[in-house]
């Protein structure tokens, strides 16, 4: 079996995402494509990365991760293609890897450089159908990594974003709002210290507890949460936070230990 | 071959449904996983149960269908099993399988409780890639059903709104509004006696015939037809019903005997 | 293998598609179901015609392309498989085929009408489900395809827009806005002479040149390129020309030879 995921913001309202299914079956028809999402914001480069870095783990070894949000296609950035010891990363070398590299062991980078694992003719503004989408199928038949193209030294990388330890709090940031409306942070479970009694305030909010889980507040209520990818996630019982607290990517989030009501 | 279904409120903007995927495959690479939706209205347990309902029974046997609408994941609500004779339901014990299970020869119930069937690390908010995908991949490699975990004497169901057969009519209501703006109600083809000559009254709409099709009343002109799913439907032809005539989900709909127009 | 790919105005919000994909299961385990979209504008038989078109080619030999928009569902409007050198399109006889078997070698046509290819119980209002869904799933386990029904002689070709060369220039239209905001047109690459100087004017913007690739001009910037499907497209350069420059489906486009700036 083979593996081979597709993280795009080329939405499903078009042909595109299909269209290089399409390409791919022809290829390796035994490949299995499987849709991490083709909603990333378009060009948002970094909301490509956090997503694709959110999913990437829950594959199965050897899977073959091609993500293409891609707003310099057709000019002269550089395609790659990432061996790390798990998996198989492919897509244009803008840093759209590097948040889930963060979280591999990389063993090899190389350029996709080689032409005849390309489409014959190749589009100036579709490099997902004609490059990435064809590459990644050769590599789920099983072509040796080296024939991808020459070694590439290094890779962009984006800077993520590392709370800070504010004297008795941290302060972190909004990093993702996602379909529910809850607000997924930069500041990960091992700040935030077992048995201390914490408050955390973000946005528009009077501070609000950090639970276990939604339903530990009546409905309606904020809560802070331990949310599904390891981070503090801002949320409000059966509703969205991002619209009633006014969150959005960059929101300042505070954790504080909770004042004693003496 | 093991088909699973996704029902889900967790949409296709984010990597939730995906990484669902991607922990099925990890677990059985041979099965064959299908999206009914991801568009279930956030925590709307009713609207998901209606969606299952009506797609599960086109699945072919031993199709497992999972189902996650779940805004009390973390809590302490049940997740469930149910065998019935054909295919295998799973998702949380808030009634979302429910009207499904109306349709189905029910066999036996089991709480989902054996963790060596779930991810190793459990989050609070994201049951659907820790418990329901999991468990569900390992029943579609031919796990024992009673290793799921014990029996359960009931699960939870919601009450299917019956329509009223009120003196010469029907009332009933609006159950789901579709893609299209067509309007499915409650009212079953079997209330509607062949050879009668009936109309339909739903919302602001002055009556409308009741057709055996959309094509057979003119362009922008309302028209009843007994729907995909077996209940009447209001629909406009080439038009929203729902917006042009004020339906949402609860409007009341009526069926009368046409008056003869003498 | 077999591959059926799924174009339709169904959308994803319902459980349309995926009933669709459990009807093909049913009769062909091993097909593979690919989306091309499901989001074709409610109705809109020519969006849907231009997205096939797009697509249908970069599939494997022996593919079947089904596609359903189908306002006329129920009614007398004929059901059509056609057998091409290399694929097989199966919908409904209004013209939705019809851009794809342009770009096609048309071997047979024939009417969809062999009651042993359909679910037993067919609704007027859900043909995708219970007409050409099975059907293809039929063919796609090598049914033959004079099975289908008899010959018919010929199917509803849609008028494709020809742009015009008027005097110095080319005067087409957009015929597709994709989910970028980009303007796809009826211009295609063999009108645009190389080593000319063009330059393309669309709606409310001055004229804009004609470049290799998006990022050609600066940020914010009005760019015209050869699209990925071979047509002259309009974009801006990290923005949607739709919205910016007031382009819709219709709006005329001109190309000119730049007039030389002495």
């Amino acid at each position: 079996m083979s593996v081979i995921t597709l993280t795009t913001d080329f939405g499903t309202q078009d042909w595109f995402a299909g269209t290089m299914k399409g390409v791919i079956l022809g290829i390796n028809p035994n490949a299995r494509v499987v849709d991490l999402t083709h909603h990333i914001p378009a060009g948002d480069i970094r909301a490509g990365a956090i997503a694709l870095a959110a999913a990437a783990a829950y594959f199965p070894e050897d899977t073959i991760h091609v993500a293409v949000v891609d707003p310099g296609v057709g000019s002269r950035r550089r395609a790659i293609a990432v061996k790390t010891r798990r998996f198989i990363f492919v897509g244009p070398d803008n840093g759209l890897l590097s948040f889930a590299l963060m979280n591999e062991e990389v063993r090899t980078v190389r350029l996709l450089q080689n032409p005849k694992l390309f489409l014959r003719e190749i589009s100036h503004t579709f490099h997902g159908r004609d490059v990435f989408a064809p590459a990644a199928a050769h590599l789920s038949r099983g072509l040796g990594f080296r024939k991808i193209g020459p070694r590439a030294n290094s890779y962009v990388q984006l800077g993520w974003p590392e709370p800070e330890i504010a004297g008795p709090g941290i302060q972190g940031r909004v990093v993702h709002i996602d379909r529910f409306g809850n607000a997924m942070t930069n500041i990960p479970r091992g700040l935030l210290h077992a048995g201390e009694d914490l408050e955390v305030q973000a946005g528009e909010s009077s501070s609000m507890p950090l639970a276990p889980f939604y339903a530990a507040v009546p409905v309606g209520k904020p809560v802070a949460v331990v949310g599904s990818t390891g981070f503090l996630e801002i949320a409000i019982r059966g509703g969205a936070a991002s619209a009633t607290l006014g969150l959005q990517t960059g929101t300042t989030v505070r954790v504080l230990r909770r004042k004693s009501s003496s």
